[in-house]
């Protein structure tokens, strides 16, 4: 039995159903009745502390035992719910269920003998330990394996995401409910085709060796002839497992023939189990799993007969073309007797990713991929001609077979020094694959015409993945957070270190605040970074007290307020202002200021509208703090944990935070403005996505960054320009990186607020803009650089069509009171609802652009709040208990 | 801007969604012309592997720049789009916007000055590096900051997850879209006031330091005193900050005080900010994160003025009670006169952690890590005592401050050198915290009297957490894969290991390798195991092949059939049967076979419910394949990769599978069967997750799983046996681990099928059963041992709730065509259109029972596949290019 109705939601939206999961355990009573037989003092254990510590972990455990028992987790009934189930056998006891279910001749009688259970928070350290025994020495053996780059993003969001990879049942056989797995499948199975110029691919099988030894069998099936030719230049693992398999099927023959042959084209570098006579144009790919069996059909039942799954195209009962698995009855547990092989695992999960990694590159990129691929393999094969090595092939693509100058043994010592395992041949040959790990061995002066592959017969001229699928984009957050920005921060040596350690603990992050503070002060023009306050505000407060420091310590501590020349301490400007505009003057503010004797403090919530096109400490201001967690891509979390660091110029340097336990930087002691924030650096585990951040970008990245946030805006606002007011532009009549809309008139021309367009938005799939800031009553909207024109148009479209609605109102072709907008948003339980008495239809409320479908739209799960009743009835902790009852369990207990 | 309609489809149903996070860059060109400049040969080269590599690779990377380029990803638009957007705005480029937009007199006019951009690829390598420097010594500081156990279900599901970290608005203003979130956060706060006795709590502010701060801003606020006293024992970073705030607001005075006055808990032990005249009952527990201001309310007026945020319950438009910030006015950026502090970024991450963290332990748990951590904080005490140490107070929670006998720097000096951090006052006295970690100072023989806090006036008598949020269970998955079961297998010594590797390369494999084979055999009763096979059909066949080579090995190869005494080779025998029982004569089927000359081959698939309780290897089984991915926990993964090892009895151990190309085991070179997989080990990057199963469960827990099984098949039976046939019982009337319900009568007594049994049951939620297997027509149940007695239930009422529907049709109520059967599943297009012309409602078709809410149900996204269209018209590719326009582009081009 599989639920999935509660399982998705694990990962999904309502956090309640995270508890699924989670099993509580009960008190495990008294500690000191155990203490018996252990007889130890000081001085003994800290000698135990060695090699014995796993052993003592254990007697600890048995004195002490570990809250978490992982079988309770993993078995779904408690206790009581066990005694309730037993009762509805009429059971005393599970044994007694047991001894009436397993013949008592059979029963063990005794327990297993097995290590004593580790407990869930200790079991990865074990398996640490054992890992740490394999050895990562880089590996140029090729033969089928490679050491791919798996793109974070498809490692976090697939490989290690529950709805891809745990909560999916072994067969998609309710195509209703796996719509996306088998889409997903598909598209394996299109590029398989289409890079390979094949009619027809399954979904995946195990690995090659199987592969192969399916294909004989298929063509054992289809044929009835007994003998099969195999190229001795196949992988020897792929030989052995033919040759096992075909014990009972077929004899086999390691030689060429044409009628039914199996190879590998141009020898070793496709991964692929290709048999049958096919024409096949070369290209230029190694993609990190082919385990398809993949043909030319000449006859329909060939493809009937062809082992594994494969997934089809269907219609379903309203007509949409729709995914499942075809030809069902192919796979042996369905009908016995039409099963044609006896396949049912297969690698979905890396066919999966395969298909994945083939649409995140696009066919340019897996060109460019395999060119560069390639193109190094020539580079090394020019490098060791030079040095007086002889290829055994001048047709390669990523491996060389190599007739070395001196003894392949010899060869390969040299590489074991250096901790690289190479393929030695019986024959003295070696192997190399992949040159880019092997370090530069780079040809020199190599002509123009040097082209290899691309030069020869095999240069694939057709192309290849033209699908519209692995050619589509698009973007949906408000900065990206790629996975490889947001991995490390559970790291250990940045997530479990404390935060006092003496320096020379840390000093790996020493140089990542070293890195990220001289990347920040180019990006500001500041002389110095404080990474202590944790956020915007506390930022704020930092830099007012950094100035209020630097008055103090000159004498004029009266200077306190902003206005008045002789008393004033110092400005605080946000630029471009939280009207979306850059002020023309903003170098001739700052230095009045200064002359007057105050300091200017920029705000840098707008960095993102300036990083790389202006600085403010080169027009003037003294200090900003910099939410990381806004221009730097530290994510929102809902609200944290953020980063507000503040840059200076060098006269207030001395005053920056400083800490009691930690020595920052003894320079300041003195002159400190004080302790900020509890820990030294802040919330120092979250800076590597910053700087992973900067890092990635560079400075032609984090320019172009700030240009397309500034064009983002500008295209928003001049699409949107003839149907809302658009406050505040530059004098050149553009915004900056955000800019205002202005709904305030419809309260009075149609009685709807900026509320009830937010409300409305969420119909349309968007989350509202900022609402009523800076100015009451208005939207301010900000896309950032990540959004791409696509989501832009549909987010512009939505504003559009909801300002049609407020024509209808305004017009009196609908009702002020009862429309979509005053309704919005409208949950599922409301469009579900028998009842409808709205003068709109359902699919106008809930579907209101062709983009939002059933399918796929992020649904309200409420209707729209009651804020006053809220402010009314202040209720701070959960709701009694009787709101948790469930209708259902009284229903099962009747 | 944020949009949530497709970022949320990236982790859930749609797979095609994750395009959308996907970019793809164009062909970088040809290589060669950039080879200019480069001068070097093979033996040059090799040199500079050394220090220079990173050099090197930034060299390389200019003459092969790689495919990635990550700010073509973090950036939305692509060239084309901004061309087009270019064109709205009537611009001619880029440029020409900045110069219309950011005043000329402070544009930078230079690029950034910062390193080249590393690609994705790379970026995670350069970190570790830096990560590296960090060194991982004990910490004992304390001081606030402990190394908390994050149970890995809480890691990778909320931490690392992108619903509750990445796609996150900073505030959830907008609770229609946010209740997830926002009821975790109300748990937050319910759980902070509970532990403390106080009657409200924000949803978390920044750190210890700052909600002091944050308190004392308030007290002011409330009483316009100016004197705020602090205790001297608080964490000295926490005087700190509120020091360096008070400078604007109070005097400060580090003097205990009754009527103002911030202290901590046993000194140090709880890093919550308490304040105000509160009476706290003493509790044993140590969170990991309390950041909350707390208090008692005697004016409504002070819990307006608390800082940050807080989470209230209100009710929506429809009259449901929900989830919403509270009191809005009061963050700063809504309406800046009202506000009352100046909070937005918080820890709302961190409190989620928390909560859920709760929510995991439960009550029952949190006491019991709390008593743990105080009984070894006692054993320490006591230990310590013996040594001459002293300790300067006794009552204590997890914290022992020491008057070392010996000087405080020699114990420091002592500590150093293995890698321990201690913290030493000023007074040359040392501190320790959490002896768990230090290792064993077990105290021996110490009295039952000695209880600690336990037996002192501070003892926590009321109860806590008692709201049944924190104290409810549930399970969903087909078998509990656990986070720390799957978290290894994405470790690079498991994950990038070549699997021909020179075994000293290899050890960790081998290591896991060797205790899994120990453990199995133990299971099995078998003597030796080969991890080659990679699916149950290898398995099977590898079984069947030994068995084979073991025969002719004996010169008996006429034995090729399992009928006929003479031919006899072997049987093969699912055991429990798929019929759901356990067979009473399997033992003399065996000895049957055995004296025949034949050997037993015994399907390992139904080993769920024999482990622990009886092993075919004792009851005279040869062979048998174990499907680690239904057995052991390997999840599914929609299809694989899976994992089918044998185990044999030791007269096969001879025949298993060998390898070509790696020396498995040198003994069965000359008579293994030959090669099954490619790989030696098969698929041995997931065996991690079997491996850590075993571990944790133990002995006990394995056989207790099995029991559980078997009861929770046999209570499923029972609660259906009244509604439905049950094919097939053991002589005691009971099932095995799994049951067939024979659904064939109703073919002709209402027109039903398994299928649409099978589809309805999707209405419910839940995934159909095996269908059809073993018995044509009839449904097959396995519930396993992780479904909790709740989802049992849920699944029998919704079977039940289905035969009631069978009934009405059989009886004439309801239509035999169009009835909630034949026309599931029902999709949200077809519930929520306008048209619905159904004989029944559609909350009857959508939300058959309680337990099926619109706010949580997993949607079927399509109506009934069309099997028979799939079959008669083949399409095994993406459909063709029209069915992916999208309605919506041609409406935004027009």
């Amino acid at each position: 039995m599989q639920s999935c109705a509660k399982s998705w939601r694990v990962v999904i939206s309502r956090s309640i159903n995270a508890r699924a999961t989670y099993r509580n355990i009960s008190n495990k009573g008294d500690v000191f009745k155990n203490l018996q037989g252990f007889n130890a003092d000081v001085s003994a254990n800290v000698r135990c502390m060695g090699t014995s510590q796993v052993l003592w972990s254990r007697k600890i455990e048995r004195i002490l035992p570990r809250h978490d028992d992982f079988s309770e987790r993993h078995i779904g009934p408690g206790d009581k719910e066990k005694r309730e189930m037993l009762n509805t056998l009429g059971l005393e006891s599970v044994a007694q269920l047991i001894e009436n279910t397993v013949p008592a001749s059979i029963r063990l009688g005794r327990s297993l003998k097995m290590d004593d259970p580790v407990c869930e928070n200790e079991i990865l350290d074990s398996l640490q330990k054992i890992a740490s025994r394999n050895k990562m020495w880089r590996s140029y053996i090729g033969m089928g394996y490679y050491d791919c780059s798996v793109p974070p993003v498809i490692q976090r969001n697939l490989l290690e995401n529950s709805g891809w990879y745990v909560l999916t049942q072994y067969t998609p056989y309710q195509p209703e409910v796996s719509q996306g797995r088998l889409e997903s499948l598909l598209n394996y199975q299109t590029m398989v085709c289409d890079i390979t110029g094949m009619a027809v691919a399954n979904a995946s099988l195990l690995d090659e060796g199987t592969a192969a030894a399916e294909a004989m069998q298929l063509c054992n099936r289809q044929t009835k002839r007994r003998m099969f030719y195999i190229d001795p230049r196949c992988h020897p693992q792929t030989i052995a497992v033919v040759q096992t398999r075909s014990v009972f099927f077929v004899s086999l023959s390691l030689y060429p023939s044409v009628f039914v042959y199996l190879f590998i084209y141009l020898s070793v570098f496709l991964p692929i189990c290709l048999y049958l006579s096919v024409s096949l144009t070369s290209f230029f790919v190694s993609l990190p799993l082919y385990l398809s069996v993949c043909l030319s059909v000449f006859k329909e039942n060939l493809v009937r007969m062809m082992p594994g799954r494969m997934v089809g195209v269907t219609r379903d009962a309203a007509g949409k073309e729709v995914y499942r698995l075809a030809l069902q009855t192919r796979e042996q547990h369905i009908r016995r007797d039409k099963a044609t092989s006896n396949i049912c695992t297969a690698q979905a999960l890396l066919a999966n990713m395969a298909s994945m990694f083939a649409l995140y590159h696009g066919p340019q990129g897996l060109r460019h991929i395999a060119e560069r691929t390639h193109n190094a393999t020539l580079i090394l094969a020019e490098g060791l001609k030079r040095a007086g090595h002889k290829l055994q092939h001048e047709n390669f693509f990523d491996t060389l077979k190599i007739n070395c100058g001196v003894a392949g043994k010899d060869i390969l010592e040299k590489a074991k020094q250096r901790e690289i395992n190479l393929r030695l041949y019986s024959d003295g040959v070696v192997r190399l694959v992949n040159m880019l790990k092997i370090n530069p061995l780079i040809g020199n002066k190599m002509s123009e015409r040097t082209k290899g592959l691309l030069a020869s017969p095999f240069k694939r001229t057709s192309k290849f993945l033209t699908h519209p699928v692995f050619n589509r984009f698009g973007s949906c957050t408000m900065k990206l957070n790629s996975s490889s920005e947001l991995m490390p921060i559970t790291w250990r040596e940045f997530a479990n270190i404390h935060p006092f350690v003496p320096l020379d603990q840390a000093e790996g992050y020493q140089q990542l605040f070293r890195q990220l503070e001289r990347d920040l002060c180019e990006i500001t023009g500041y002389d110095k970074i404080s990474f202590q306050p944790n956020s915007g505000a506390q930022g704020e407060y930092a830099g007012l007290a950094a100035i209020k420091a630097y008055l103090n310590s000159k004498g004029e501590s009266h200077r306190t307020v902003d206005k008045h020349k002789a008393n004033l301490a110092a400005i605080m400007i946000t630029y471009p202002s939280t009207n979306g505009v850059f002020e023309e003057n903003v170098s001739e503010v700052c230095e009045l200021i200064h002359q007057n004797g105050g300091q200017v403090y920029l705000d840098g919530a707008n960095m993102n509208a300036q990083v790389g096109l202006c600085r403010p400490g080169d027009y003037g201001s003294d200090v900003s703090h910099l939410n990381l967690h806004k221009t730097f891509c530290i994510p929102h979390g809902g609200g944290g944990p953020g980063m507000g660091p503040i840059g200076v110029k060098q006269h207030l340097a001395p005053f920056l935070p400083s800490h009691p336990v930690v020595n920052m930087q003894s320079s300041n002691a003195e002159s400190s403005l004080g302790t900020i924030s509890a820990a030294p650096w802040g919330s120092s585990a979250i800076l590597p996505i910053s700087w992973a951040y900067i890092k990635m970008m560079g400075s032609k990245g984090l320019v172009h960054a700030t240009e397309v946030a500034i064009l983002n805006a500008n295209y928003m606002a001049k699409r949107l320009e003839n149907h809302y007011k658009i406050l505040f532009r530059g004098s050149k009549g553009f915004v900056a990186h955000e800019f205002i809309l202005d709904v305030r008139p419809f309260k009075k021309s149609a009685n709807i607020e900026a509320v009830d367009v937010a409300k409305r938005l969420q119909d349309y799939g968007f989350h509202a803009p900022t609402m009523s800031w800076p100015v009451a009553g208005t939207l301010m909207i900000e896309p950032t650089e990540s959004e791409d024109k696509a989501e832009l148009d549909r987010f512009c479209d939505s504003l559009l069509a909801i300002r049609q609605e407020i024509a209808e109102i305004e017009e009196g072709r609908m009702d002020s009171r009862v429309n979509p907008l005053k309704m919005a948003p409208h949950s599922l339980a409301c469009i579900t609802s028998t009842t409808w008495d709205r003068p709109y239809s359902r699919e106008y409320a809930a579907f209101p652009m062709p983009f939002v479908r059933p399918e796929t739209k992020f649904w309200p799960t409420i209707s729209r709040i009651d804020d006053l009743y809220g402010d009314q009835h202040l209720v701070c902790t959960c709701p009694p208990m009787d709101v948790y009852e469930s209708p259902y369990e009284e229903r099962a207990s009747s």
